[in-house]
């Protein structure tokens, strides 16, 4: 993997029409600009097909979802397929409830996302349909989750991305490693999301391999998770880490993702 | 007061389902992240039932209510009530419109909340059905409101928490004071709203005694307010005493957790 | 221009009942109590308009726009003018979707908002009614926007502020200048909707001459910025910038604004 992926986002400036939950909006749009992409946050079944159509990529959360956010992602899916843009589904919390799991079904049968993105819990609940999941951040460590992702990019079409410690992301057969990054992600709402947002900026900016390209996303957070730990002080914690990770994709350069590469 | 009940809920990680208002959600859902609880915001009527009924504890937060938020809190009462599940009540801003104030009632009427967590002039709003309160934190600073706070917890059976330069908690027979934290709380927009998240991660962890579980989290909250206030530095204002905050629960201990209550 | 607009804000603590998006809505309480102000936040069409007649200002602000946040923001808007209440119009990205820049139109016609506050491509976008921006960020830099501001405020009687590399303030007649803020700017989301709701603050606290209150908002709002841009550190970014900006409003005297514009 190389920077040059980034450095694809920060000079093509993709539009990037987030349809995202309210608990982590704020950090998604400045995780975007840091990148260099332009955020456009719109969630309205009255505009979001209009916006879709318009922007370079699209993103579905399912933070926070309500009957009209799901129109509204419907709308925008349907507008960005329909024009050849890359659209990124963030299942969040898809295993807490049957609205959000049937949400997810509807989306992946009517809309055809170029990736999932999704932690161990939330992809085997979408490969598997149950719900029963207690929170967002809980999760499975019985397997390892590779065969979940392949089976689920099959079933789907999709490109999963599936973040842990270590994330996987596969086309149902290939499958790329992601390592790195640290354990404070898990103590951030919308680390999550930030990464699936970024994903979208990812792929808008490198359509030639939406793999390679969404392994690149999750590699840059990595990198900047790192930076970000490291630069934490005494006494700081995750709110420090926070926007400290937001930061450290401000200041990312080819020479600091080489550097640090090398170093780890 | 001692740590225990922070460690407590750091042991386990009790699932918070948060229905509370965009404009502090981010800020609520870090802190229980950094005090070792595990958020989910979620509030739409069509799963907050299902949701709450697998939680460890509901906060129900009038902060930007709709319509739509409102029923979604009904009935995430009623499933934690059924279920036995510790519930929070936040009237933010009552006093500022009939809505409010009529869906309080509603709720405390069809839930009965454990804990009702609110400013001074928020809990007098409560008590005597009155609107007129010009904003979030205006205060009426003419009682100690340790009446006012009395008698809703007779009239409603739930433990009241008024919070302001003292932190005063009855269940309208014992009342605890909590004395502590910065005034640069005042400065932060959801403060209250993270001590009520905080509060129902606390009587979760910590069933056997309400009263004393809600005041911990009082203290504790207090404690961090503290050690945020102290590790300020010249130039920094409201903005970084926020990050400041969370990140001292991140990282309180019980060591410092009474190194701290011994120094003050 | 000078401090005592900011002194009569801190003097007054105006209630701004803001009427805004959820991706900086947290942002934008924090600044305004920096500031010295009292922010409500309330969107339900069930209790706007209650709440706006109690207010000292009214924000009206686009992003995230929803069908209920847009009747919402008439209600709030007719009983704050009705009030003699000063009202900021936010039209944030108002040329990326027919439902905007039609909630726009109404909004101008059945409030008269006292402000529009918007970049560039916004405030063309008013002017013209065309559509077809492609984010919220995007700019045209073919001219210098003075007269399109000039023909706004003419058209509509409103003051408009267009903000960017300067920010003009034109009353139609006159136009004031702001030099001087920072580009990081454009690398935080909501920079514009924070100085809108600073500008509801500045108007209510300073009713004798609303231009030259809404431009001392711009300078103010510009000396915070060059601020936090200087004491900005290696490493530190986007994330960073944001949280000084908001502690250099919370700390700002008229001895530092005065200081500050002497240096600069």
């Amino acid at each position: 993997m190389s920077s040059e992926y980034l450095e694809n986002v920060r000079r093509q400036r993709p539009v990037v029409h987030t349809i995202t939950n309210y608990v982590t909006a704020n950090d998604c749009a400045n995780l975007l600009l840091a990148a260099g992409a332009s955020p456009i946050m719109a969630d309205a079944p009255e505009e979001t097909a209009q916006i879709a159509a318009m922007a370079d990529a699209v993103v579905l959360n399912l933070g926070t979802l309500s009957a009209s956010k799901r129109e509204a992602m419907l709308l925008a899916g349907k507008a960005a397929a329909a024009a050849g843009r890359p659209i990124v589904l963030d299942p969040v919390g898809v295993g807490a409830s049957d609205f959000r799991r049937e949400t997810a079904k509807m989306l992946l049968a009517e809309v055809h996302p170029t990736v999932i993105r999704g932690n161990r819990s939330e992809i085997r609940a979408l490969l598997t349909g149950e719900t029963g999941e207690r929170g967002v951040d809980t999760a499975d460590l019985s397997e390892d989750g590779a065969e979940t992702s392949r089976l689920l990019a099959r079933q789907t079409g999709a490109i999963v991305m599936q973040t842990g410690e270590t994330d996987l992301v596969t086309d149902g057969d290939r499958i790329l490693r992601v390592h790195g990054g640290s354990d404070l992600l898990c103590l951030v709402t919308g680390a999550g999301c930030m990464l699936s947002a970024l994903t979208g900026a990812f792929l808008a900016a490198n359509p030639q391999d939406p793999l390679r390209a969404a392994a690149a996303a999750a590699q840059t957070m990595s990198v900047c998770a790192e930076i970000a730990a490291k630069r934490l002080r005494t006494g700081e914690g995750n709110a420090s880490f926070r926007t400290r990770l937001i930061d450290a994709m401000c200041n990312l350069t080819p020479e600091i993702f080489r550097k640090w590469r090398q170093e780890v």
